[in-house]
């Protein structure tokens, strides 16, 4: 199977976690997409009844929104049941790297407030440890350079994230990306604790201890893995 | 002496700090208003040279603008040698609570990077203990009745801060401010480090192990504390 096959088989394959009458928190990301439409399918069905989804980006909304599904603000209810997203990179004990797609902010407000997440990859994203897939790092614009420097001064390689006409990325927040390309994080919650007390840092990309199951695209198929530890 | 008048005492006794060819942080409030006044007389009056100012606010910065005072962004100056400011509340141990002028996010970031910190205060504003003064948290929108629905289970009474149109009030980065009116702060560090790693809480307006130099407005006239903690 290629990269989309094995996305696909997985997308669908979580969708099964799904139930009647439950909060679903939806992700976002190209592995997202096609989790998005199996869940649209089978509403639209009658397999899966009586949902509200609360999205973490306008992509994913306007997606479900097109499928019929009904959306609500994560304002608007009380709890999210599961949320179903993707990652960048998953070590082995089921820390997280999130934030290629510049959206971790809202993605760990709806991870925060979920009862329980599956995140859902291909293959390629299982690694023994993070670091490898660059470190997202959402900061303010005002001093953001003072920002830069102290993460390089941590010796975490920081560069801004650029478009494709080389202007800085603005997220949902218009806030800037420093993305952290050091290769390696020895030690996820050290380095968490540290960012959270940056100043002007409101976001990073790493997701500890939030992940309850996994589920992996193997090319022999989608493979169920819990978090057990 | 009433209150205006001790606020223009040791905001014109705290230029007395300010030395020419230096680079100086401005901060905000009505205090810092009569600070920047008379620091904009003495640099026309060439009593000092040669300075550059950064500021947290765009009320400051006209205001130094409108003086003649050079003016750069943040992250136009390697570092800040002193940085004047106000503070709503000052501990016994020099803490502070910032943020009732909604700046506490831009006025953290001058602090942190600024070699030196003064805060000018009239006595009203020096307490045994923090916590009579609202506590203020920039919290971002995406999410924020759950952020404070957690400060609510934590006890810590938390009020979203509104306009005189009843509307919720936006910081610099179109944030909002919640207010947290529990009373007292037992414990400022432990506190501080909790809401450090709240997902949507951008900054909050505790100030710890940061000020070298408070300022005080008493009746008999301004009195100069040093920080020898």
């Amino acid at each position: 199977m290629n990269q989309d096959e094995l996305k696909k088989a997985v997308g669908v394959k979580s969708v099964d976690f799904i139930q009647s009458n439950s909060v679903v928190g939806l992700g976002t990301g190209s592995t997202v997409y096609f989790m998005i439409e199996e869940l649209g399918r089978r509403y639209q069905a009658g397999e899966i009844k009586n949902i509200v989804g609360v999205s973490t980006s306008s992509r994913s909304q306007k997606q479900a929104e097109g499928l019929g599904i009904p959306m609500k603000d994560l304002n608007e209810v009380d709890h999210i049941d599961l949320t179903i997203d993707g990652a960048d990179q998953i070590d082995k004990n089921f820390q997280g790297i999130k934030g290629g797609g510049a959206a971790h902010l809202l993605e760990k407000m709806v991870a925060t407030n979920s009862h329980k997440n599956i995140w859902i990859v291909d293959q390629s994203k299982m690694a023994d440890q993070l670091g490898s897939f660059p470190l997202p790092i959402e900061v303010i614009p005002f001093g953001c350079q003072k920002t830069f420097d102290d993460l390089a001064k941590e010796n975490l390689k920081p560069e801004f994230r650029l478009d494709e006409n080389g202007d800085r990325v603005l997220t949902h927040n218009k806030n800037y990306i420093i993305d952290l390309k050091n290769g390696v994080i020895e030690h996820p919650h050290i380095l968490a604790d540290w960012l959270d007390h940056q100043v002007g840092i409101v976001a990073h990309g790493l997701f500890l201890d939030i992940v309850n199951t996994v589920v992996v695209g193997y090319d022999d198929g989608p493979k169920v893995i819990d978090n057990i530890r």
